[in-house]
């Protein structure tokens, strides 16, 4: 593993090299799962992931995530994990930024489609 | 999903429940992954763990991770992606606190055992 980069990945920094928001850019891999920042403002699609759970970290801002029986916020240092088949809804009021870790392949609005479907393989 | 939890998980909060030092502690599940937080301060010993990659996130203060040939240094809200099969010995001068992402029920010595091998399936 000579060829191994021995450098850690800074969050903030990965932060600045992008502006789009609902647009998850790929920071890192383990095993078969991507670490995924996101800018994130507005209401996103419902949808689902039926395959998966999906983890969602706040690093800066304000989360709400909602359900078709509740919502859930999520604040700067939480976590969530959407469970597989649940329907969810994020929503944040003002620009949040967000580390998703989700399996390499995942479509971020789920089978919904919708205009809101971006590349799902853009590492930065 | 009636009996989904609506409630995010603080890191800052998980931490206030445990003081032992190389000792993970499980904060949440995706898919088959845990999500664990661990103080750590000092040497761990020399190991790797031959299936899987682990994920080290630093939240507070600094982890320095040695390997064969060279070494990384982990800041706040910088993280790193241990490939599998790596041998690897982190470190930390001070207390350092760390989010760990690996596989349930993955040892933390991985084979190379020792006094330093816990018990890996604490939640809190």
């Amino acid at each position: 593993m000579n060829n191994m980069k021995k450098e850690a990945i800074n969050i903030k920094d990965k932060f600045g090299k992008f502006s789009e928001q609902w647009s998850p850019k790929i920071i890192a891999q383990m095993n078969d799962y991507h670490f995924k920042l996101a800018r994130v403002k507005g209401y996103f699609t419902w949808h689902d992931h039926k395959d998966t759970d999906e983890v969602f970290l706040v690093i800066k801002g304000e989360l709400r995530i909602d359900f078709k029986d509740g919502s859930v916020t999520i604040r700067e240092g939480e976590m969530f994990v959407v469970p597989k088949g649940v329907e969810h809804k994020p929503f944040a009021e003002k620009e949040c930024k967000i580390l998703i870790v989700e399996p390499a392949g995942t479509v971020n609005t789920g089978d919904a489609g919708g205009n809101q479907t971006t590349e799902n393989n853009i590492w930065i």
